[in-house]
């Protein structure tokens, strides 16, 4: 497949680095500002030097890419709230011209879910989004192999800034502020943690999974989420819960028609008390009871595979 | 899609409950002395009846149902070694006729993979297998989104009742032929429980992986596994390895071209230390580091919920 990628950040980046492995050509690869397109493949290396050196992908437009052609655009730039622009503008050109779209942004699906499948019906093209939801966890195929009828309930760790931060102030004793200034130092956490540490990133992937299990006859936004962060738990919680061999963990769940996210006590065995950057996702199934899916959550690669498997999946055009 | 289903013990009899579920219809149906068919759907409830009230579901010759209209036969025959007849010889009519077929049989793809790919390469139809790998556990088409390129090793818990076993053995510290019996009681151990104890069921599901992550560059059979059981282990070992935070696991392993299937000793605290009848898979990506699944990996919905799955995935005839 022909892909256009938009977005040049860890995932973008990964995806244009490892599409060649998966026999995928990219033909078109933006950032904010620029594109660099070639209907041949794009010399990637080149591209990825020219980012680092120069700030910048290419010399084109960045709108040149996505008119380009291409077989797949992929959806890569940052998430965002609301409208979901840029991003939901990109999955509307491309879906209108009958493209295949492969997001690894939330915002298209999260905010605007209703808006991306209705775009979906008018077109020959098809959108996947496994990415959106824990990384390289396989939990929208799964939940899609299950059949979302089928499937009664999910919950689950899905930052994994949130759980490395839990994890250190339980395993040392030690507040909030301090672990989450070393997780900082580590490249765990970003400078404005507020998106994980609020649980708002974790809610986005839940709403988009209860859009997924509503399967259209309802839709879902963060506006319908309960969310709690972890930021003003006192380290005391945590020596508390220990004592009695728990753990506090920021769980996402997705239930009886309402999205959750925010900090639970679990058991310190139980498959929830993932450790470090690790997230994990249970899906309550009908006929085949609880199953558990456990990996890393994030990170380019992580993402990138996940991106790749949906490519995978798509029809040939 | 019109499904043959051949067998009727637990994993085909919850096929035929469950397909309407998934939007299927059931039209042939057969156990190994008699069968039933009808073009618009056979009576599931009535079947199943007759079943268990006259020991067989129909009075029609079995062979009338692989010879039936439908687009998929599932076989769920019980998996026998060597030639893996009669599920092979179902598997081939079924292909030499360009139906697809689902598998729960592990017989076919460990014995004779190279044969039955052979036979779907000059077929419209496709085999799938993902049920007899793990039960519910997505291990298959997690293996296929991720390419088999790029995973490099796989090993899990693949029985439930060798692990149902080494659990009690461990908690209890009791001895193995204590809870065997208690196994056997319990309806997790049967009768017969050599296939389960002596880790041939879960060599036979790791052939299996191996010939996936081959790809064809190299066939394997149960012959290239080495199989340890867990029918020697004294209680003893297991509290030593408590003494020390550990617990034994039969674990199987795929990795550098070998299959590998034996008791080993892993922490207490680790992923693969699931306890009960649960199984666990381990994948071991290039570019998107370990990945977990766990669940239950028996059972007759369980696995018929794998068998529907795969129905869905299968191309329109």
């Amino acid at each position: 497949m022909k892909l256009a990628v938009i977005g040049a950040g860890a995932v973008g980046r990964s995806v244009a680095e490892l599409a060649a492995d998966y026999g995928h050509t990219v033909t078109a690869f933006a950032d904010s500002a620029s594109a660099v397109t070639d209907a041949d493949g794009i010399d990637v290396t080149g591209t990825l030097t020219s980012k680092d050196e120069q700030g910048r992908v290419g010399t084109a437009d960045p709108e040149t890419a996505i008119a380009s052609e291409y077989d797949v655009l992929v959806e890569a730039t940052p998430t965002t709230l609301g409208d979901a622009e840029p991003g939901f503008g990109h999955v509307e050109t491309a879906l209108k011209r009958d493209r295949h779209v492969v997001l690894a942004n939330k915002g298209p699906v999260a905010e605007r879910y209703a808006d991306v499948r209705a775009l979906e019906r008018e077109s020959d093209g098809t959108v996947l989004f496994e990415a959106t939801v824990g990384g390289a966890m396989p939990v929208l195929s799964t939940i899609d192999d299950f059949d979302p009828e089928h499937i009664s309930a999910t919950r689950g760790v899905l930052n994994g800034t949130a759980n490395f931060i839990l994890s250190r102030m339980a395993a040392e004793g030690l507040g909030y502020e301090h672990v989450l200034a070393e997780a900082q130092d580590l490249g765990v956490a970003e400078a404005d943690p507020t998106f994980d540490v609020e649980g708002t990133d974790a809610a986005l992937k839940c709403v988009i999974v209860a859009n997924v299990l509503a399967q259209g006859e309802r839709e879902y936004t963060l506006e319908d989420a309960e969310v709690d962060g972890i930021s003003s738990i006192p380290g005391s919680a945590l020596e508390l819960a220990q004592e009695d061999g728990r753990t506090v963990r920021l769980i996402g769940e997705v239930a009886n028609d309402e999205v959750r996210v925010g900090p639970r006590l679990v058991p310190e065995t139980a498959a929830l008390a993932v450790s470090g950057t690790r997230n994990i996702v249970q899906l309550e199934t009908d006929h085949a009871g609880r199953l558990n899916i456990s990996g890393r959550g994030a990170g380019g690669p992580e993402t990138a595979s996940a991106v790749l498997a949906d490519v995978g999946r798509l029809p040939e055009r």
